[in-house]
């Protein structure tokens, strides 16, 4: 009992998660897994190190996968963040041939560890992976999903509330489709100051466009700046895996499987302790619609191409 | 008013620190200084895109030293990893030569803010820096500290408790002196189930001295599995700021003034908003004693020699 | 400096809240006043009994007004619950008599203490109290403000969440007017599942007035079953102190001065440190517009009527 | 699985257990029980109106023992403190006649239900209500501990603590035997500023007699003050119902049997997700032995005579 997770891959953003993780005192039990052992054990004893000092306890397993077995949540990780070095566009697909092998392995230990609860893929590209994690694990589609554009709509949300000098929780709305460089703002489902942002943003003279490139610069400005995030994303994967926990059954955008599209994509749904147990159905614009099926069409193929030979 | 942190290096220390107040909302107004401008603005871009996914707010301003005027508490992390990196025997003096000019530099930039709350540093060997940040602030001496052997202690707390399957936290006593290679366990200060360790030692045959070597292994495992440590000592740091901002006059080992040594060392005290407010007397063993008097003078001579020709 | 709260009236509302504040760590110094010194002193000390066992400390003052001279909120939650014992409809004006007089001699006191914080009000008649605790303190309009329909409105969306089996948090929208019998839902600002609730509604046979008959047969379910309500208004009122220590400017709907109506009355503002920094303009359906203007008109009325004579 | 709480009993400690559970998130399903059908509801109901503004999401269960069967850990909060009205002694026997009826129903229930967890008892008189929830549920000894004297601990400690003008957190030691009239504080055990506190009040001319008295009437001033005491205990129980979700092998002093006095009383002990893990071996004065043993037999004696004509 009590809650369990696993977190599959120990680099700056797994292991920023655990962090957020043990001082929130959000888990009792922690698997930790990594093939660097010695970065994972550096990690395991760090924690230890800060545990005294903590208001919660956590117990911490390192390298057992069938230590995941009872596990609520495990959340992979996975990424090798240094093929993005020289990657000036921040193509995701970058990872691809390094992520699509580790994570075939890491699925076939997963599912013989007899893991039943949800698993949260961030590892990129996240929408391909996330399909495969669900191909390879064999668990059902509404157990798997990604944190998708989870992230990239905080940074709209941060965008917007930093034009409008308020609280980026008080921006309601939503980033669409492929985490990845054909993600889109949704701009019709974005709400702030009790109103649609078209409106706002005709009153205020506001250029969408423009706080979508600020949106999309805020990344670039934290991976040119230090070569890796982690901050955002790790409180977007916590608080996903506490909804879950918790079985809150909040809206998020998360990757999650859309028949329509035979793929998976990101697109909010409700989301508790039996994965996504509700799609929504936003009134998008013709144009928005047309973005969303040209994401999912990439992702869908990008998929299949990279599976075919697996 | 409101809680207000200032943070003067951004690496992983740095940074870290500011993760967990962030994401614990232990601060209303962080102010983050950095020489590295792409790297504190990074972290600054990656904090504001958790902020819509996190419980709590708080508001950052980057690179402005005026904005530390009305800190309660100043935490520097200034350092530079990279110089430690073929140092096998993890020797803190040898960032000396880079941090003694940073610390000077920083130190003036703080006095000319105004500031006058209390200062924590971290930056190594942190002893001598911390003595140098009195020295060059003109702070009162019981406004400056630095983490010292909290972590020491919590190191040692780790391993004791690893020993007994117990609660870190239930692990009384300290590690004592410089936050370096001449700190040792004060045993006799260490309490355990009831009981003086060295009772409980005798009767399970525990050998101390091992304990000794598995904390400070637990150190070596740490950074050289991943070249620096972060989350012990974040929660060592963030935990002092937080009984600083609240007052709460708890008893922790921290590096301070002793009139008796002329120097920085440390020792336990009691900290609350105005800094140290009363120093412990241990009863100490004469060879723990004379331990603490080596180790003392190791930190007057070396501050001594660093500030001389500055 | 430092977050300094302090708290009026420690009936089941105001001990809840100084207990929330106590556990979750949101103040540094606590100030509880109450004209039953053994009730006040009785809660100080149990909060005292609590601390050896919370992660937090925090500094308590009893009984002196002079220790709210630096406070960056004040909560009033003076009341008199036995005189609604019989109070079949829970007409909140039936407090007026008692509270009226008590808000003027404490507002008294806190013009006296030289407060130049952000008054926040929960004492009933709501929207009339915060009316008198900015007419007899004298604070700008802006920097009083009272909870208003803060709370009817997570009535509103608990009812519509357990409709709908989605988590509360997950339901936008707001609660008009006085926090009383006068007040309404105004469902064209209500969005659920990425949609206006008059759409999902219609879709899944929701009849959206017999919601608002659970929203409120829940506050008669908390009121009739334990004579008071304290646990939904306690984690309405310490939210908005929070979001007032940390400027976090974020949406909610409070009872905050409107011009046009020349009263108090809950509409959702942006709150920050600064007080009410921004109102919102809805677009509200004429019949929402009717009801607003007849609430506001009942509250300045009933001001009016009251004051005259003091 | 995640985390799992049953509380019995919805009194002023029972739902202020269950508020500060919500509040700081520390469950996932929380199940809520009382005879008093209107008041559970009242409570529940409260905490969903508190469920929009808070960080985090619980689950409410209403008087359903079916559901504690998976529960992680059971309180008991089963009290009538109406019959302490009128008890200026505060003797917490007066309520045995109505509560070990009580607990034998409850006993039957928690039995009947499968639950295998760990039972925490608060309802009193502690010790022998303890001891009852043992005989009649079956259940492990080790699985079965009530809070006994962590609130006598915490009261000494908020005394001692006001003395010196330090963190309660920085004293440590216990009270001990029976959470009633014959409990005493253990002052071989105490200790502070990193001295044993007989050491410490011999240089600071401290009367610890009068310490004694001062945190029994700190106990006495809640009480008369309110005529319940709830924060400092629900504090207490909170806390350790987190130490045994997290398995965090704590040293606390609760009410625990000891076989060598063939009762149940309060000595600290090692407590974890197995119940009472270890008991610790205090090194007490004669006077001290002699006091354990008297509170042990007092203890006893009223256990048997209670269930032998039940």
């Amino acid at each position: 009992m009590t809650r369990n997770v696993g977190i599959i891959g120990l680099g700056h953003v797994g292991s920023t998660i655990a962090n957020y993780i043990v001082t929130g005192g959000f888990a009792d039990e922690l698997v930790l897994i990594d093939t660097n052992e010695k970065k994972v054990n550096a990690d395991a004893t760090d924690f230890h190190d800060a545990m005294a000092n903590l208001p919660f306890h956590t117990n911490i397993t390192v390298n057992d996968y069938s230590a995941i077995k009872d596990a609520d949540v495990v959340i992979s990780a996975v990424g090798n963040i240094s093929l993005q070095k020289d990657n000036k566009e921040h193509d995701r697909f970058i990872e691809l041939p390094f992520t699509k092998e580790a994570v075939k392995s890491v699925s076939e230990k997963i599912k013989a560890s007899g893991f039943n609860g949800i698993l949260i893929d961030i590892t990129n590209p996240c929408d391909v992976i996330t399909t495969m994690y669900q191909h390879f694990t064999g668990l059902p589609k509404n157990h798997v999903m990604g944190t998708g554009t989870l992230l990239d709509s905080s940074r709209m949300r941060r965008a917007v509330s930093s034009e409008l000098g308020i609280d980026p929780r008080s921006v309601g709305g939503y980033n669409l489709g492929e985490h990845g460089n054909s993600q889109f703002t949704a701009w019709s489902s974005v709400r702030v100051l009790g109103q649609p942002i078209t409106e706002v943003a005709k009153q205020r003279n506001i250029d969408l466009a423009k706080l979508d490139e600020v949106a999309r610069a805020g990344g670039y400005t934290v991976f040119h700046g230090k070569h890796y995030t982690n901050y955002g994303i790790a409180a977007a994967a916590v608080r996903l895996a506490n909804i879950i926990m918790s079985d809150a059954r909040s809206e998020v955008p998360v990757s999650n499987f859309h028949e329509e599209y035979n793929t998976y994509l990101s697109y909010p749904a409700i989301v508790g302790r039996d994965g996504v147990i509700e799609q929504l159905h936003l009134g998008l614009t013709d144009d928005e619609k047309e973005k969303l099926a040209t994401s999912a069409n990439y992702i869908r193929t990008r998929f299949e191409d990279t599976v075919k030979d697996m």
